[in-house]
Order: C-alpha cells, then structure tokens, then sequence
C-alpha cells in the first residue's frame, strides 16, 4: 500500500482553498427516488469543474520541493486543466500531451490556462506514450495515479467525506478510471470506516482496470467505447493495481445507457449539470436498486466539463429516460 | 442599523456544515467573456438547493432560545423549503404560506420535507397577510428579511467572501429582493471591505426596493411581472430599507431578457443551473459591460429552485442568446 493517512492529512493543508471543501450534502429528491440516502459529494465548483485540482496541487508542490519548475502530463482533459491551472498559479511551464479526439470543450480550456498542448494521433494510451517521451528531456512527469500525489490529492476528497459525525455511510461509489479518486477516496473511508464499503464504478466500455481487479492481475483491452471520456484507459498501471486490490470491496461496470440516464437524474433532480464520469456511481444505483435498497449512499461527482451541445443531447435522449 | 458583525460571526456557529462554506472560486471563462474577473459564491449545492437555510438556522435557533417550537412564514418557495427543513431537524412543526401560482417544484419540497403547506389565492403579498394572521394563534412568524435572524444568517455568506486575502473585490453583486441577502452580505462587506461596492440588482418587473431606496422611502408597486419568482414582492419592510439605504452603493434594475440571457451564460461558461433570481448579476454585468470593464467582481448565485421544463425553456430561448 503506498498511501498513507498522515501524509494526506498534510496534503490537505497544501491545496489552494477554492478546491477544498466542496459540498457535501443530501439529495433527498434523488434518494427518494432511488430508495436510498444519498448523500453527493460536489467536485465541480471549482476552476478546473473537477476534482483533479487536489491531486495535482499535491504532487506539483512535492515535486517543485525537489527542484522541478517544468511538468508534462497525458490527459483526456480534466488533469491537463488540473496541472496547467496549478502551473500558472505557481509560475512554471506546463505541456499537456491529449488525444486528438479529446474532449473539445477541455482541450479549449487548457490552452485558456496558458499551458501547451500537445495532441496525438491516437488514444489516451498514445498520448501517456508520448508524455514519457516528452519527460526524458527534462520536464517532470505527472502520470495520473501512478504519481502519488494524484492519489493522495483525491484522498483528501475522503478527509472530508468521513469527518462528520452525522455521516454514516453504508456505500461508497467512487467513479475507477486510472485509480487515482478510486485508490484515494477508497483508502480514507477503509482507515477511518472500516464497516464502509468502497464500491468502483467502471464504464463496461472501458472496464479495464475492472477486469485487472477481478483477475488480480493487470488486464490491458484493446479498445475502448465509452462517453465517459474522463475514466477511459486501457493500461492499469500495476502499484495503482496493487492499492486498489487492498482497498476495493467490489468493481461494478455499468452500460451506457445507465450513465446517460444518471446524468438525466441528475439534472432533474439535484439540478446538477454533470459529466459522464460523474454520473458512474448513480448509473450503479439505476442498475442494482435491491442491492442498495434503504442503504446509506455516498457518491463523488467527480467533473462538470461537457460541451453544452453533447450535454443538450444527452439530457433530451428520451429512449433512456423512463422518469420526467 | 440593526445588524451586528459580532452577531454575524455568531450565527456563523449556529449553522449546519451542510450550508456553510459553499465554493467560492473564480469562473474565467465567464469573465473572458464579460471582460472583468468574476468570482462566483455558489449557494445552490446543499440540501435545499438556495441560501435561505442559512437564516432559517439561525431564525429558528435564536427563536427556540425564546421557547418557540411551531413556525410559520410566507414564501415565494425557497424561504419555506428552508424553514421546512430546519424546523423538521429541529422535531419543531411548520406552516408554509404561499401563492396557488407559486413555482411548482418548490410547493413540491416543501411539502416533501415535511411542512404544512397553505396555499392562498393571490400573490406573495397576500401570503404575507395569512402568515400574520396564522401567527396571531400562536407560531412563530419568520417574516423573511424582516426577522434579523434571516439577515444575519445570509450575512455569512458575507463572512466567507471576505475571508481569503486573495480575494478582493471591486464590487460585489447581490440579488435585492425583500432585503436580507443584499442587507446582510452588503453589511460584512462594508465593514470589512470599505472599498468594495456593495451593488444590488432587482428586476425591472420586482422593482419596489429599488425604487424605496433610489426615493429614500418605502415604494410600493402595484404589480410584478418577472420570472425571477424568488426576488419578487411589491411592499418593502421600512426596517430593512433603512439598513439597504446604510449599506448599498448602488441598486440596479435589470429587464427579463438580460436574466435569461444571464441564466444561458452561467449554464454554458459555468456549467450551472440557476434559477432566475440567481442571474441577477450577471445580467446586471450584460447591461453594464463598460461600468464593470476590468473590474474584479463577485456575484452571489443564490439559488437553483428551477423545473426541468422551465429551465430548458428558458436555456433554448434562443432570440436572447446571441453567443453559442
């Protein structure tokens, strides 16, 4: 287990305010559809409309001690803003590395942060790639949960999560892509609530870290076809492996059309506008109401980035939407 | 003037954490667009989706002191799912007076969380009237922005604008309704910022305290007519103008095209949903962009208590949105 409870203690005392203590509340509308408490916690107020802001103005700060003023990162977007807000804020260079067929509406906002953009003729797998190559001339790579400062970053999402007393969670959904939030949230509420079970939410379109934790193994795809840009990946990196495999009580892999319609319920009834990514953890509750039935649920609503055309589209897509 | 920093700060305690320190963070891509720096104070993520439980924690708190344990107020919709859900953690009871024609969605709550919901046949004015009378037998009336507790609870908002040496604001912009937003934040502003503007924003179809303020004297209105329901009555309370005549540098009128537009900009550049009341002050930057040019400007959005239909009405309206 590389994580630990003192040093994401200390990292909470290192992140810029505007990304601390994000709501955290009841959404009785949506419980009371869904037949449990949910309690949400809200990641999306922030500059960078995602959680990604804690992780990087950890591992930045632990690196920048260590001399380094210069970063790269592969990123489907959310961590390219992370790491190119935090670079502004601190003076230093930034190069995000992304696919092509990334997420136009991220991609707009890195550039807007000043940073440089590097795009790829491929996948996020190329892109990590490409990262790697830049970092051997001398910037200082941050690889999205294999850094630990990512993950214990995310895990002061957990800090919070677990230190009110009127809290009690049965459940908590934690969005899996690269493992960063997973590994981080899920290693916070295991120290500090050991009878709390740390439930992963993957895509069934990218389901490859799923898959390495059921196996307890790495298992690499070969594609991947989700709208859940932001968790997508082929390549579980083996420590994040190793951590989760500690952490996790269960991986569940959820389809599209329940992503799409979390999203939908979200909107109608938390007024949330919300990214795929973000909406794993309901897509997890639509898909095993009985198993959550009268539960205490936590979930992270992990980014709000989406381009206001895809987001119309998904919101008004009524083959999906059984409810409003 | 009746309120008291010392108080303010008090009430701060009084509060659940569910209300408390909502995100506060600047929003660029919003401010690239407006040409100023505009930092959002967003009141909209906790259980009742608006900043009134921040005074009703302290009402209700303040008022059980004195052995009260029944409450009843009017309201447009957001001060009564307020009063609700703090009167039914408190296992104290609540009668909710409103308008037949009040905004849906927010009748809904109330009557969700609990409260005794009394629908009269007129507008907020009337549902005034009945709330004194219903108090006559006994509960406690909490008059909204007439009741310091109201005041003093959303002056918090006040307190946690004003806490970061990094944020200095130029103007803040607060949406006037009956007066405790506008009173309360503009007070902690003025004592703790004296150089910061405190500017209030009323619609042009709600205008009554503006005008009183603007005359120096209560100014009632016959009539309104805007779809920001949670701004709007027609008969100032000479109390809580004489605090706003203390306090506001400026109050502004803004008309019903600015609001949607202002609603269109924060779901596409903040990615939020609002509720009209909540635009007021981006709408008040929309018609005054060269007032505001390079300006650092703080808006408060103060609630999102909007239905689906009415939103996605409001968003596609497409002869106000001249961008995107």
């Amino acid at each position: 287990m590389r994580l630990s409870l003192s040093r994401i203690e200390d990292a909470h005392k290192q992140i810029s305010p505007e990304f601390l203590h994000s709501p955290q509340y009841g959404c009785e509308a949506l419980g009371d559809l869904l037949g449990c408490s949910i309690t949400l916690k809200v990641e999306t107020l922030n500059p960078i409309r995602c959680f990604k802001g804690r992780g990087t103005e950890v591992a930045l700060s632990r690196a920048m001690l260590d001399g380094n003023s210069a970063f790269v990162c592969a990123s489907a977007g959310n961590l390219g803003q992370a790491v190119a807000y935090c670079s502004r804020a601190r003076g230093v260079s930034a190069t995000i590395v992304a696919s092509r067929f990334a997420n136009a509406e991220k991609l707009k906002r890195i550039s807007d942060l000043g940073a440089e953009l590097v795009l790829v003729n491929g996948d996020i797998e190329l892109a990590r790639e490409t990262a790697r190559e830049i970092a051997v001339s001398g910037p200082f790579l941050i690889e999205d949960s294999e850094n630990l400062g990512t993950c214990e970053g995310a895990a002061t999402i957990g800090l919070e999560l677990t230190n009110r007393e009127s809290d009690l969670f049965d459940i908590v959904l934690v969005a899996l892509g690269g493992g960063a939030l997973a590994t981080g949230v899920g290693y916070v509420v295991r120290q500090r609530c050991p009878a709390t079970k740390v439930v992963c939410v993957q895509p069934q379109g990218a389901p490859a870290m799923t898959y390495s934790w059921r196996a307890k193994r790495v298992v690499n795809t070969d594609s991947m076809d989700t709208i859940a840009d932001g968790v997508a990946g082929r390549f579980p990196i083996p420590e994040v492996l190793n951590d989760l495999l500690e952490i996790a009580d269960d991986a569940i892999l959820v389809d599209e059309t329940s992503i799409v319609r979390g999203m939908q319920l979200l909107y109608h009834h938390a007024g949330l506008i919300v990214e795929p990514s973000a909406a794993l953890g309901v897509a997890a509750l639509l898909e095993n109401l009985e198993a959550f039935q009268g539960k205490r649920v936590a979930t992270i609503i992990c980014g709000s980035n989406v381009s206001p055309n895809d987001y119309q589209m998904w919101i008004n897509t009524t083959n999906v939407a059984g409810d409003k």
